[in-house]
């Protein structure tokens, strides 16, 4: 290659900032349309069984995120930082530099949003990605890839491979990306942070708390976003509340009993309750059952397979289903992993501590490995301040309205307490995830005229 | 523990970031009297062979570093940010979060400056860390943690671990640290990345390149300057030029003349040039003779064994050296990972191009492994933004004063393109290594009088 | 005003931010649209003498402003920090707050993008303005207003006021805005600023100078710039070139030749030369000849007023022209305020220096009184760097591309130098023009335990 | 001014970043001596009524602040960001620029404090200041620039000048510097503001108020901050409480009465009460009757001068004195300037409010003039948000634990609500008060191969 072609190539390339706002600004706009909206929910709906409402939500923050990168939101991501040197002519320079060729794999259960979203941040940043989505529901962003197409993104710009876990794999040790960003599984997070060594950002499994403070207030209001946080996709989000501390204040509030109702609306129909993915309903019946085995544990609702469907055996088919099990039970070196192994599923434990138990709450909140999400619903200043700074999750909502879900365009979401955790979402997760640090000291002079050769040192 | 107990342990976490700008203010000013001074670049010399001029620029730096966190430094470390959410009462707030118990290890070469400035990191950002430095030096941090203790380090703060690697490695596997940052070579980086699972952050080794542009001037300085990044500290710098290309235009200046006299001024008495701890002598001059055999290439100087010391044959001793292979040459398969092994010796490779083989240098510059430091010996600034928008390497010198060694405490150095790569000494560096992105969304209310319960999705 | 409906209000003001994301994002795509983009580049140049590409630019720039402020941006703009404070309980929060009831006053040559760009950020950070255009042109933005409306502006959130100055100032003075933005002549700006005691933010008046350094290259480029610099929009920007500091390199580059040629391609009917608004042909023409009686003076191109038009008496109708005055008669202080006195109209000073001159360059330059803009054109590091490092023009363009004019979007555009100085189209600029800092310690305790009355102090 | 001469002052300039960190560690640690500490102290009693404890607390701060600014920690102030630009070889940079010649005018309460911090600031930002302070007091100051000069302060960077504010305004009509910083009465304020067109900063008086919210609690604690706030310093603060808006529930708490107590504790002997140098004891005396005329009100305690003392009548001698006026009172157009004006010694105006009565409270804040400083002492989260959300005061503590005074060097100090407001001591003052924005556009090329005229536009 000569110097005027890769010059030209370069050309292109710094191009690239604004060219990549036009395609946001084109994608937003085009997703943003109702007729596309609905095409998209209705198309995450066919492979991921959850709620029009929930896959239509997923299409709102995807429209929400591109516009967020319009015009020169994607120059501005590139913004480097400099600092006066040692002498006239020196300075320091902090950019955030591409990896170049990277990867990315998704899992099944946000068929459109975390694909789209890591895929564009790879991109903004200036990085070559491959992108490999889960086969059961790749359809949506190859669908999404093609109205990319149509919006300017270069075909040449990114590979989209459709592939079984053990290729994707072979791909990865191959090509040997520079960085690959994994969303799915601990399992296979584990695998590959170690077959890759370590060149990876994860953001795998979370076994998420729930904490409410002995400040009772908005009993219908906490109830139904117990309800949301819990079961909303079958549970199937890895921000799903998998275990509730209740203060025992609540107690007497009639909380339980709204919760139980509340998880009863839920309905095959309309998959507010539907097939789980990757979990049997006899592994989560073995799971609860299990459970049960602990004193003084019982079933607070559900409990019990799903009647009536056509769900293939290879899935789960469960109703919302609550497990009381004792906070002393939970804390037992042989209870432990058992009650916070978690359950991709519409399945939560739910557990009382009192005042004086406090201690044993945050400690078995430490405890879990998987500090993703979690919520303390209070209002009261101090109870916040003390949970929140004794624990590490990385998307943690506090206050009276605290959910464990939601993972909107607008704040970081990802997990804490690891440097390979990836987050998704914001300029801050674009940037720590798609680009690392490179510093350019510019030294030009003028060489001082008073400059004599000093001794060897 | 009771609650009382617990927000008083609190209570004292809080003050930290109080307590440790003081602790830097009363070591950065102790550090900096006449005699500690040269107490430590002492105590640096007896272990590390270096001339003084080398070990007191190294103290200095430390010292410079404790000056930069002074005061309120480390609380504003610590600084957040707050972003308005969706509805009243709603904001998200990023912190950067400690990561808990976390590991050091560093090496021989710097016995101060990396494990001084990498520990007080650490604890600025909240951790709690043990340190290993490599035991052939590590009485100067010995003695640097007496100093900080006599600051108001608290003695519970921090370990401190002498033992070899392998003890190290069982420690660290039994343990599990959050996070373990690595400073050394490859080799053990990646078997520790491997071990870890990628819970590291890793500054290893360089094969630091620097390339002298078209525009020859400051022939004198860029002489100078390249026989200190070669052959100070013997070579054993991570940061050390390991090959340098060379514009043809420079082929007439006198500079390889000047590079070879420069070399010769060093001596063994004052330790300009000294003994190579992990390369012996013989390793040194298989890699010489193994160049050699390439078509074109000549030991431009040195190239030889020192003469009349008693250095063990455990370690190398060798002149300072510079070997001369053709660029074609360079790249072929066959030469390509020879030319490019990194001898952590008083040993570079030069090389020389002509207008048109700047492709082929970068080219070559592209397919080290090791992106480290690198320098653009040029003022010209078509072709700067040319080589460095092509190039990755992590602290990237250019200009007409363009080096390949100085870490100095006021701009980041590590490498690039690696997500698992580390950075050391400035703020930028602290908060990437030493914490996590947190993001804490307060959700208080008040809930709408109007909200009345939805669907359940 | 009960609690709940101020609670309402403050719901529906929290929501602003999300809203002004959805009108910005609205308001992008519609403006975006060929027919919009051609009506509202047509209905400048009805009321603005500048060509249609003049125009169009100014819509787009106008265009990709709003894109910039799409989804979240709005709200990332109302970004805060915290900082730790001195005790378990404390910390502190920066913010940028609104200043309530605002006004802006635009003038007559940016029909659109000023007075659109100052108006949307002085909402986007919170403020209630009131708008008044220069009542010539005011008509372009009462039709974008009708689009914001569309867009979903809500009517009440900003006032136009059609008037003459006189009026204004009344209102001004009995309304006492908090803060005021003025963007006109330096005249009005300083009554204004002396009226309103300082609470004014101001762009006025440049008389914007380029230097062109020792290094002669591209200069069918250069020339093309300085034509475009000094005689687009018939030299009606605050931005136009006004002196040429010429190297003497550059004296037998053809240069000049050049510039003639390229001014005299200019014509009445695609408005590439038009009327002159603020100065008639006489004043013009007066002030060329009083420039023509220095020592050493001649008109290089122009001169002439404009030939076969219907343009009244009351506007001014000149040819693109230029005098040289050597750069000793310009320093001299007779001179001096004669030869920098701005002609808004198509009108230049150019002259030239050698090697030992720069020094009086630069004098002239920093006795000059309005720093807005600049330009070094040069790729010497050395050279850009002494003349930038010695200038404080707000704007000042570096390198052989440099321009004076070019108001973007994108980058920061204001003067320098003065603390009353206004920016705008950058987030740097909504947020220091249209906000304050406010700051919010949070000290909710806990009083610790053992906390005893102390004595007064 | 040959070019050689100029070059080298540009690089001894660029060199006074690394000189001021040098000269803030060495006066940080110099100011921390017990005998420096002591000494500053008593010389600050001596010629200002406070404390020996305000005057300690007011070195303290100072050391504390150059402390912060040690080392790097200069240039990092300097730190300019970089976006970016449209095409290879361009780039947008955002600098904090100097203004140059500046001037700083201080008042008597806070000699050391405000004047150094001030300086500093504008030292480290490149400008050069001339200084005035009050010159009652300057022995202050001028004792501390001693101390700047023996730790490498040169003699040319500042000026420090004794005259009266006559002169002083002369001089600065004269001079004309480009910023000019002031810190007093509003009356000279808006004085200056006129004269200098609002070339200037501003931190002039504040009616500060404070509001406890309806959660009583820590009664003990938040009477003792009432006495400090409105007491210490004989409420010789720009910061002190001016008015206490009381929730009704505080009223059986005990409240005033243990204010009643604390404030007999206060005597002459120690300063804690003492001198008042800018308003008489008949001043304040005919306020205080003013005020009694108002239906309703009545004192609380204090309201009577001084005894046994020998104050010259040109001061005043006050006991510590608090006045009762009915909320609905104040309200009053009548009343509302007579209650709110400042009395700049020991007095305060109490108040009480009802559930429903929330609305007039922050119609009274709002409808004072200078937001300086204030208080919402509560922990309740709604009622923090709502107060919070609807005032603009520049520098408002919130919590159980809230305060109006304390000024430290850890977070802004200032109004907010005004253009012309200036804040005091972060690093976001120092930036904000004594640097503007100046954006530089490198341009550097190449100009593309395939560039060809266009037409002219």
């Amino acid at each position: 290659m000569d110097f005027t072609t890769h010059l030209k190539l370069q050309r292109a390339l710094m191009c690239r900032y604004l060219m990549y706002g036009d395609i946001s600004a084109k994608a937003a706009h085009m997703l943003g349309q109702p007729a596309v909206l609905d095409f998209f929910a209705k198309l995450i709906q066919r492979v991921s069984p959850k709620s029009y409402q929930q896959a239509l939500a997923e299409v709102q923050v995807s429209q929400k995120f591109l516009e967020n990168f319009c015009g020169d939101q994607v120059r501005f991501l590139a913004r480097s930082f400099a600092v006066p040197g040692n002498h006239l002519g020196q300075r320091s320079n902090g950019y955030r530099w591409p990896y170049g060729p990277v990867a990315i794999i998704t899992p099944f259960n946000f068929p459109l949003e975390i694909p789209l979203l890591q895929l564009m941040g790879a991109l903004y940043m200036g990085n070559k990605p491959v992108l490999k989505v889960d086969s059961k529901v790749s359809i949506v962003m190859e669908q999404m890839i093609r109205l990319l197409h149509d919006c300017g993104l270069p075909a040449e710009d990114m590979d989209f491979i459709n592939s079984d876990g053990a290729v994707m794999n072979k791909l990865l040790l191959e090509a040997n990306p520079k960085m690959t960003l994994f969303t799915g599984s601990s399992r296979v997070a584990e695998k590959l942070a170690a077959d890759l060594k370590g060149r990876v950002k994860l953001e795998d499994a979370g076994f998420d708390w729930k904490i409410l403070g002995p400040d009772v207030q908005e009993v219908d209001y906490v109830a139904w976003v117990c309800d949301q946080d819990a079961y909303a996709c079958s549970g199937q989000k890895c921000s799903a509340q998998s275990v509730l501390f209740m203060h025992k204040n609540w107690s007497s509030s009639g909380l339980l009993e709204k919760m139980k109702k509340l998880s009863e609306r839920r309905k095959l129909e309309d998959l507010t309750i539907g097939p789980v993915l990757t979990v049997t309903t006899e592994a989560m019946i073995e799971h609860m059952n299990n459970l049960l085995k602990i004193r003084g544990s019982k079933v607070l609702f559900g409990g019990e397979p799903l009647a009536n469907h056509s769900i293939p055996k290879i899935y789960g088919a469960m109703k919302p289903t609550a497990v009381f099990v004792p906070l002393e039970e939970i804390l037992k070196s042989g209870n432990f992993e058992l009650v916070t192994k978690e359950i991709f599923g519409p399945f939560q434990v739910v557990t009382e501590y009192s005042e004086d138990q406090l201690e044993l709450v945050l400690e078995a909140c430490e405890r879990m490995n998987a500090h993703l999400t979690a919520a303390v619903v209070s209002n009261d200043p101090l109870f916040l301040q003390d949970v929140l700074g004794r624990s590490v999750n990385g998307t943690t909502y506090a206050g009276i309205r605290a959910r464990t879900t939601g993972a909107p365009q607008n704040h970081w979401f990802g997990p804490a307490g690891d440097p390979r955790g990836a987050g998704i979402g914001t300029p801050e997760a674009i940037k720590l995830v798609w680009s690392c640090h490179r510093e350019v000291i510019y030294d030009v002079g003028p060489v001082p005229e008073s400059w004599a050769l000093p001794s060897a040192t």
